[in-house]
This record gives structure tokens, C-alpha cells and sequence, in this order.
């Protein structure tokens, strides 16, 4: 078998998928370190070759030269929605439906609240327990504030479409699992919820910038989504939300901070909540690292997204295959879908060890992270890697695997974040 | 009575304020644009010399090489409670009393969260209708959210010694009215508070870096401030807030995201607090910005809070004076404190036209802001400002009166941020 592999997939057939590949030229756009495979973009994207120079721009001509006056001049004060503009083109919103701002949990926090107020005679939010934590902990808090007696109710995955009943307020779930990659069905779901009166809130996460989105199409009531992740904001770019135009003027947000003000220089002392997604702001935006988000984003629409899909799945079925046949005997269980089509772009392995065997990785120079449990999780951002890397990653597993050079307590120590 | 002023102060007399000034030297450690007199870093501090170079680091050196390894080894993970225990030296806090998250909206909204449920028998915030409005608003969305009849009770600042009752729940004030610069008795109203019972969340968003605080000394219970006015942490610099010790563990606050998790890398479904200060924080911390708020708060902290203050006495008393002599025609009315012991680091002028006026002298390169309805204000920070600065600004401000060169479209034509 390791034989009939290796002559389906050689490092030499492998060079001429890079070949023809047609995203090859944007990976000269990103900064990326010498002797390292990067394989965790889904967690911090790597740096845009543009992102230093925009942002000693911003630093040294904006706020060193303009001070204040930047906020008019620079376009600093209309960024929110400018960028939120952008982002809306890569997941199928319109114009005026996507905001940035805040952090995915901030953000979270809003857009439930929008739901709940949206279907104020229903009790229950319907999620999975393996949604990523925070979702599950800003709803917690939530719940806990209001006090109304609202459930978190959480099924698995492949039980979401019978547990939309008229109970429901709102589904709120991740479109494409943190662990496992596996994608839920937006427009199914959204469908089904809508028939029983619920709403639907999506976290986009793991999705924006990396498979293309239609929200429009799927009917998407609310979202949520990282600027750091497959958006290359740099470490904690600000997040997004997005709101249906439809809802939009339906409900001010509790974080009603005077970004989110109909007129915030007016400086009256009573809270009249914006028109449209503005009334989503809370505070000032972080204007630096926004800028560095808008940097990421801009790349990421040059690119095609359909084809950024077609080569992260190329990448993740290579992936698989090359572990499951060149390292079949060494315990890997692989825990991400085989189906492209509820495939995202990560692949994640489980092993007993999987942590020092990451440790003992990325220390060779192939970064990929660890959630726990036992998972080890790779990231395939086809913006900048090559299907050669996949190659060369695997090869490098295979030697760490092979001489147990994980095993040992360097590997094993935990760190603060895995 | 002009020409006994002009006795008393001369360009020459002023020039010899600045030989003799022992922070003369710190200007030389920001970026200043030729030409500009900036009087606004009360609204954004200008800009380090030492923050585009460290911001180049964090970008090129720790997200562009180290990448996801940044959270570890570059200090990441840790620069909410490392740049917090700075700005607590500053604030009179102890260590672990201070912690840098999200905006001052959100953490006012976390914090004014943690004294209601401090205080759950009782109903009334009390703070004053000229308090900075974002305050007001995330209380308005607070008590709207909690549903139990909170009331925000507006009083005027010298009535609120006797409106601090036993139905207050925590008294909300901020320290250094954004608009008058008037500073509140911050030991006295918080013993009055703590007489009746009450809780004490103090605004400090123009005092931090301004002048000296000593929240301990004060038995200040909560409190939040601002990272990029004073602070000069840059536009959009992420806030602080303030939480005292001895009430750290009573409460869990609602915006309970995984960075404020007890573990956030075992990702289980439910939320367990963190100790201490780190369960106010929310989502993942931007960085950047981040970075840039630690070049501004390492600046201030080598200086000395008792020298600036005393300098920005003298700066603005200055200002009143020649204001008040050079340019006693002109119908400025004087909106700050005479007194010093309750002036904050600025001085406001109301007038009419104060929106034109300040336009035009943007425009001639002396940069304040205005407030509306009438407010001129111009922010003294000691770090970077000179004495013969204050003379020129006044100069310019004269001949703009003068020659009237206010009264043109250009400048009352509002702009979107003022």
C-alpha cells in the first residue's frame, strides 16, 4: 500500500501541482520565514508583504503627522464599515451588512442579544457542544445577565436539524468546525430554522477567506467572524459582525457605546442608536490594528474565492492521503470529513500524544497547533502555501514519528497557548 | 490692563519657563510635526518616536517570523496583565489590580455590571448629565438589558456628595470632565459612597497620565480609562480597567469570553472565571495596538506624575491668563476651573462660533477640538508641550479673532468627527 502510494504521489508529482497551480503568485505576497511550513493560518494568518509598510503609514503619516485630524482625513473614522464592505464582498452579504469591530466574542455577544430581542416569546439557543468555547461562554453570560430563564441547548451536530423546533429563538452555530473542520449545512439549516420561526446565527470563523460564503443566498439572518484566521488581520485584528438589512433596524444592540450613536459628536447624554450596521460600533476602533486587517483583506480579494476552495481541498485531500499512506502504522486517526464537501480547510489528526508530537513538529520547522484533547490540527491556507510543502510536512511527521524524537519532556511541557 | 499682562508674560519670559523646565528633554521623545502646536492630547496623544520601530518589531520580527509561536515566546499572552500592572504605577492600583482589554465603553460596561450585582438590593447609579456620554449609553443599555428597573440618576456634579444615598448602588462619575476639565473629589465622594454603602466606578479617561491618581489611597472599587489620550498609545489604543482586590472574585463578569477563562486552552464547554483580573478579559487582545499602548504607558512612566502635573498647572494657567489678557476683546468665556486644585490637564473656552474658530485654527496649525454646543478645548500635555508653544497658540488665536478669518464656509462646515 505504502508502495501504490508512492507511486500515485512523489515529491516530483507533487512539484507540478505547484506548477500549475493558478493562486502560485500570491504566496510571493506574503512574508513567510525561511525553512518553515505554515500550517496554522487558521489560527494566526501570516503576514501580508504589504501589512508593514501600510502600517508605518498609518503610524508615522497618520497619526504621526495628522494627530487627531486623522479620524477625518484618513479615513480612519469610516473604516468600520469600509472594511466591513470588503469582507461582505468574500462571504455574499451586500453593502452596509457587515461591520467591524471588537472581538468575535464582543461581537457574539451582540448579535445573540439582537436574536433573543428578535424572538422575545422563545427560550432556547440551539448549539453544539463542540462549538468553540467562546460562543458557548458569551451565550453562558448572556443567559446569566438577562435572566429570563433562556437555554443553552446543546446537541451534536448531525442532530441540529431535528432539534430546530418552535422552541428555538435562535440556532447559533459555527460553519466550519474549529477542531474538526466539519462544515455545517448554512442554507439547509438557516431553511429549517426559518420554517420554525427561529433565527439563525452563524460564527464564520474558521469560513471567511477561506471557501466561499453566500449569506445572501442562504438567507443568513446574523454572523459573526475573526479578522485573524484566514483574513491575515495579524494577531487579534479586530473581528466582524454582520446583520441582515432586514433586522438591522429592529433592535439596538446592549453594547451601546457612542461609535454606535446616530450622532456620536453631538454628545447628548441619551442613547439613539444609529441607522443601519453602524449601530453595532461600541467604542473607538482600534484603528492600528484595523488597518493591518484591511491590509489581509485586500489580498484575499484578488483572489478568486472559488479558487481558493478548489486548491484547499486539492491540499487537504493530499494531506490525508500522503499521512494515511506514508504513515499508516503510526496510530493516526484522522478527525476531519472525508467528503469534500463538508471538508474545511484544516485537517486534524488525533493521537494519545498528540501534543508533544506538534511540540516535536513545529520545532522542525512545521507549525501546526493542538486543541485539546489529543487533536493536532493543520490549517491550509492556499493563499500561500504550495502542495510541495504538504509533501515536505509529511515527510518531517513521518521522521518524528519514526524516531519517537517527540518523547521527550521538552515536547511534553504544556504551554500557555497550544 | 493688556499691556500689565503682556508686562507680566513675554514671548522672552516665556522662553525662560522652558529653559528651566526638568521635562523639557521628554519632548524630544515624541514625533512632532513641524510647524503644529498640538493641543489635543487630550483626545489623541501624539505619537512616541520609540512606536514605530517596536511596531515594526511586533510585525516583522514577531508575527511575520514567529507567527502563531508569537503568543508564547514574544510575550503576547501576558501583555493584557503586563501593560495593566504599568498603567496600575500610574493609577495608584497594586499589581493585578489593573488589566488592558477591549474599549472603555466595554470595560465601563463590565465593570458597572460588577458593582450591580455588588450590589443587588439597590437600583440607582448616580452620575452627572455632563459626564462623557459613552458612559451614559452603556449604562442606558446595561439597565435596559438587566430588566430590573435600574436608574440612572443624573445630578449635577456639586450635588453629588448629597445625592450619594442608601439607594445607590455605585456612584459612576468620571474624574476630568471631558468638557470642562473639572476634576471631582475622587477620595471624598468615594468615602461618601462607601458611608452610604455605595460602590465607587471612576471614568479616569482624562486623568490617567495626566496627573497623579492614587486609587488606593482613595478605596477606589472600580474603574476604567482610556489608552490613547494621554496614554499616547495611538488611535484606538485598547482601554484598561480597574478592578480593587477585594472584589475580584465576587463577581463574574457577562461579556465572559475564553480569554477570560479559568483555562483557555482546554476548551470545555463551560465557563469557568479566571483568577483575579483575568476574568475581565473577553476576547483575543489586538496586538498591535496593543503594542503601540505599551510604548505610550513605558514613556510616562519615566517621568514623574508630580512634575507633569505641576507642569500642566502652570501650562494652563498660563493659557487662562494670556488668553485672558491678549485676547480680552474677543468674548471667550472661560468654561475650566480657576481653581487648580480641580483643573484637569485642559482648558475650554466657550463662544458662539467656537466650532469656525477652532476650524480655522486647526487650519493655522494650533490643533484643539470642540465639544458641542459651544466648547473650544485645548488639552495641555506637559511631555510634549513647551511654554512658548502656549504663547504662539494664543498669537494665532488672536489674529484669527482679530482678522476674523473664522467667518468663512470652510470652516463651519461640520466634519464628521469634531
Amino acid at each position: 500500500m505504502q508502495m501504490v502510494a508512492t507511486l500515485r504521489h512523489t515529491r516530483a508529482s507533487v512539484r507540478l501541482l505547484d506548477r500549475d497551480d493558478p493562486l502560485a503568485e500570491m504566496r510571493e505576497r506574503f512574508f513567510l520565514p525561511r525553512g518553515v511550513i505554515y500550517l496554522d493560518g487558521n489560527s494566526l494568518g501570516a503576514l501580508p508583504k504589504a501589512t508593514p509598510g501600510r502600517l508605518n503609514e498609518v503610524i508615522q503619516r497618520e497619526w504621526g503627522e495628522r494627530l487627531i485630524r486623522g479620524w477625518n482625513d484618513s479615513g480612519w473614522i469610516e473604516a468600520p464599515q469600509r472594511v466591513g464592505d470588503k469582507i461582505a464582498r468574500l462571504i455574499g452579504a451586500r453593502p452596509g451588512e457587515v461591520i467591524v469591530a471588537d472581538s468575535t466574542s464582543i461581537n457574539l455577544f451582540k448579535t445573540l442579544a439582537a436574536a433573543l430581542a428578535l424572538r422575545p416569546d422563545r427560550r432556547v439557543i440551539l448549539s453544539t457542544p463542540d462549538n468553540f468555547p467562546t460562543d458557548l461562554y458569551m451565550a453562558q453570560g448572556l443567559i446569566k445577565q438577562l435572566g429570563l430563564g433562556h437555554e443553552l441547548r446543546l446537541v451534536r451536530s448531525d442532530e441540529l436539524e431535528e432539534s430546530l423546533t418552535d422552541e428555538v429563538a435562535t440556532l447559533m452555530v459555527t460553519h466550519s468546525n474549529y477542531q474538526s473542520g466539519l462544515i455545517l449545512d448554512m442554507p439547509g439549516l438557516t431553511r429549517k430554522a426559518h420554517e420554525q420561526g427561529a433565527l439563525a446565527l452563524w460564527d464564520l470563523a474558521h469560513s471567511a477567506g477561506a471557501l466561499p460564503l453566500d449569506l445572501h443566498a442562504a438567507d443568513v439572518d446574523l454572523a459573526v467572524g475573526c479578522g485573524y484566521k484566514y483574513l491575515n488581520g495579524g494577531p487579534g485584528a479586530p473581528a466582524f459582525l454582520y446583520v441582515a438589512r432586514r433586522h438591522q433596524a429592529s433592535f439596538s444592540q446592549p453594547l451601546s457605546g457612542w461609535m454606535g450613536h446616530a450622532q456620536p459628536f453631538t454628545f447628548v447624554p441619551n442613547y439613539a442608536p444609529a441607522e443601519g450596521i453602524a449601530r453595532y460600533l461600541c467604542g473607538t476602533p482600534t484603528m492600528l490594528s484595523l488597518a493591518a486587517l484591511e491590509c489581509g483583506v485586500d489580498l484575499l480579494l484578488e483572489a478568486d474565492m472559488a479558487r481558493i476552495r478548489e486548491k484547499s481541498l486539492a491540499l487537504t485531500t493530499l494531506f490525508i492521503e500522503l499521512v494515511e499512506s506514508r504513515l499508516r502504522r503510526f496510530g493516526l486517526e484522522l478527525a476531519t470529513p472525508r467528503d469534500t464537501v463538508v471538508r474545511g480547510s484544516q485537517v486534524s489528526f488525533r493521537h494519545p500524544e498528540g501534543y508533544a508530537i506538534m511540540q516535536a513538529l513545529i520545532h522542525d520547522g512545521v507549525i501546526g497547533d493542538f486543541r485539546a484533547p489529543d487533536t493536532m490540527r493543520f490549517g491550509f491556507t492556499p493563499l500561500y502555501l504550495r502542495y510541495v510543502d504538504v509533501w515536505e510536512a509529511v515527510t518531517r511527521l513521518r521522521r518524528i514519528l519514526a524516531e519517537k524524537t517527540w518523547d521527550q519532556p521538552a515536547f511534553k511541557r504544556r504551554q500557555k497557548v497550544t
